[in-house]
């Protein structure tokens, strides 16, 4: 066991504070990295103010990680010390179930371990996550990040990066597919960058005028004023798959009405409310409504190798982890464009201000 | 034009009356049929009370229909007069659009032409359904029916059979796929036929108690009642399809979380208000809600052969035309097992009582 310092919430009233916890001493699969980034994802907030059923106090949040391995166990093979290192929102899993052995640990059917919040297997009470100085992984659950990439903007590819990344891939976002965006947040400016790489013709649906021009700027072909009931019409029926990032309640239907016969609207955005849904506009073109977690380990690497391989990264705005309720309230505004990262050295250095 | 006798509604208050009406004299590519019998579908109500929008009167409803051809055109090669002809939910379609030219004439881009309540292509005004003596349908949107079939119970098949046949087909129902089928009416009926027919194991999820025992008769396996927490929690992601029958607003989220991951509700019922969905269970385990609409020609044909290779019909309760406000009060009671077909020779017959 080692010592760690990060930043916890004590209960779901208080703000994140200073915190002091011990890590495992890395075992022989394990390896142990120090944090240099981490994102912040709206998870953590709703996981830190308990607007999730289930948050277990103290929270140290955080799933969005990029670092520095600092030690390796002795049956490590695929990384050693000094290299860079990612963990996204899973740190474990049953390993065995269907889901587990065709690497979908995130539908792990025991449940998989979170970064943060979940039940941790070798010391027992909770994991901790991302807002902290160092962390300490299993191999199969930890990332490789390409070279050439600014590792503080690649943090939020372990989230925002791997939820969009992966639904784009299973429904087969690529040349000749018009594929829609809603909501031009952390989630939807990856989404509109992915699905251009992968070569779609993309149109992000926002309800800002003023995130139509930074939509192209990210990629997008085309933008749509979901607001602007012409513009909408003129969409009708014409989208092959639509990525929904909005997590706030909404109404989906005027989003499925876009879809092609036997297309798909794929919800990543979780509402906490039902969202009623026109079962008509379903059954009269056959389409469908789904829903997309995260994505598994080997898809995850498979991301990150594909960002490399294209020069993607978030677009960020660096903060210090004392911000973080600053961070909070700006993003219940949506205010960021369009991940805020903590850049972990923050931790320790002494704050100028 | 000839002159046709049916049972019409005059406006959405009042009830279905003898009328008489025009017919096209059949040009060289038309089949003119005898009707025999014609099928009670929920919908015909829905459309005759105006409980959907825009029904055009006087309303002639009826798309279950088997006859008798009496006559055909000079272009006609696939019947002759004398043989047994079926007609369902559609007699015509653009044929030219993506989803006509694959054979999918129910998604027609431009809107195919409803059996009845359709805009009719050769005489202007709207079509009149099989709740008639005679009906004169273009030969490409006639079907076959096995002769080995009652005509009477094969006329649901029209549209209660194949609205669930193709949902079935599209989600490849089988051998050693779990199939759920909720609600035993008309439709849950036929898919509960269907289904066991195509080989998968097959579960009733009712809320009657009742309709268990007749659900293992019909071919379900295995049969759940839905008002049973303890049931239902038994059978959570299990399902590898689910086929939603139920045509009332129900919480449709008791059903999606008894598929597995991957797996999909197609909603065959079409509730008029919408359902509101919980998106968590749908990201969770990657499920779909789909929907679904009765099926092409080339696929109705396909499923009217399929029943007549599994001699597969609908359980009905044969009535007099003059009898059918009756028989909607007891559909609108769920008292009927599980089709009312009109015997059309009670149209013209001297009744006893």
């Amino acid at each position: 066991m080692f010592s760690c310092v990060g930043f916890a919430a004590e209960d779901p009233t208080k703000p994140l504070l200073p915190y002091t916890f011990a890590r495992r001493d890395p075992g022989p699969d394990d390896v142990a990295i120090e944090i240099l980034y981490c994102g912040v994802c709206h998870s953590d907030l709703h996981t830190a103010r308990s607007e999730w059923p289930g948050t277990l106090y103290p929270c140290v949040p955080g799933h969005e990680i990029v670092g520095r391995v600092f030690a390796v166990g002795s049956g490590v093979t695929r990384f050693k010390v000094g290299d860079l290192a990612a963990v996204g929102c899973l740190v474990d899993s049953c390993r065995s179930c269907p889901s587990c052995r065709q690497g979908l640990e995130q539908y792990c059917e025991t449940g998989f371990v979170g970064t943060y919040n979940g039940l941790d297997k070798v010391l027992g009470g909770h994991t901790f996550g991302g807002y902290s100085s160092h962390i300490v992984v299993t191999e199969t659950f930890v990332l490789r990040v390409p070279d050439n990439l600014d590792p503080a903007a690649a943090a939020p590819l372990l989230c925002a990066g791997i939820t969009t990344y992966s639904p784009l891939r299973r429904w087969k976002a690529g040349p000749g597919m018009k594929v829609g965006v809603v909501g031009l947040g952390g989630l939807g400016h990856m989404a509109v960058k992915l699905a251009h790489a992968m070569g779609a013709h993309v149109t992000l649906i926002t309800t800002s005028p003023s995130k139509i021009a930074d939509g192209a700027r990210l990629g997008a072909d085309h933008g749509v004023l979901s607001s602007d009931p012409a513009a909408m019409k003129a969409q009708a029926s014409s989208f092959d798959l639509i990525v929904d990032t909005v997590a706030a309640p909404h109404d989906i239907n005027l989003y499925l009405g876009l879809l092609k016969r036997d297309a798909t609207l794929v919800q990543v955005g979780a509402p906490d409310k039902p969202l009623p849904v026109n079962v008509f506009s379903l059954i009269m073109s056959r389409r469908n409504f789904a829903g997309s977690l995260i994505g598994g380990i080997a898809e995850t690497q498979e991301m990150l190798d594909f960002c490399g391989a294209h020069g993607i990264t978030a677009d960020i705005e660096l903060i210090a982890i004392q911000d973080i309720e600053q961070a909070y309230a700006r993003m219940l505004k949506s205010d960021v464009k369009y991940r805020f990262v903590i850049d972990m050295a923050s931790l320790t250095a002494a704050r100028a201000a």
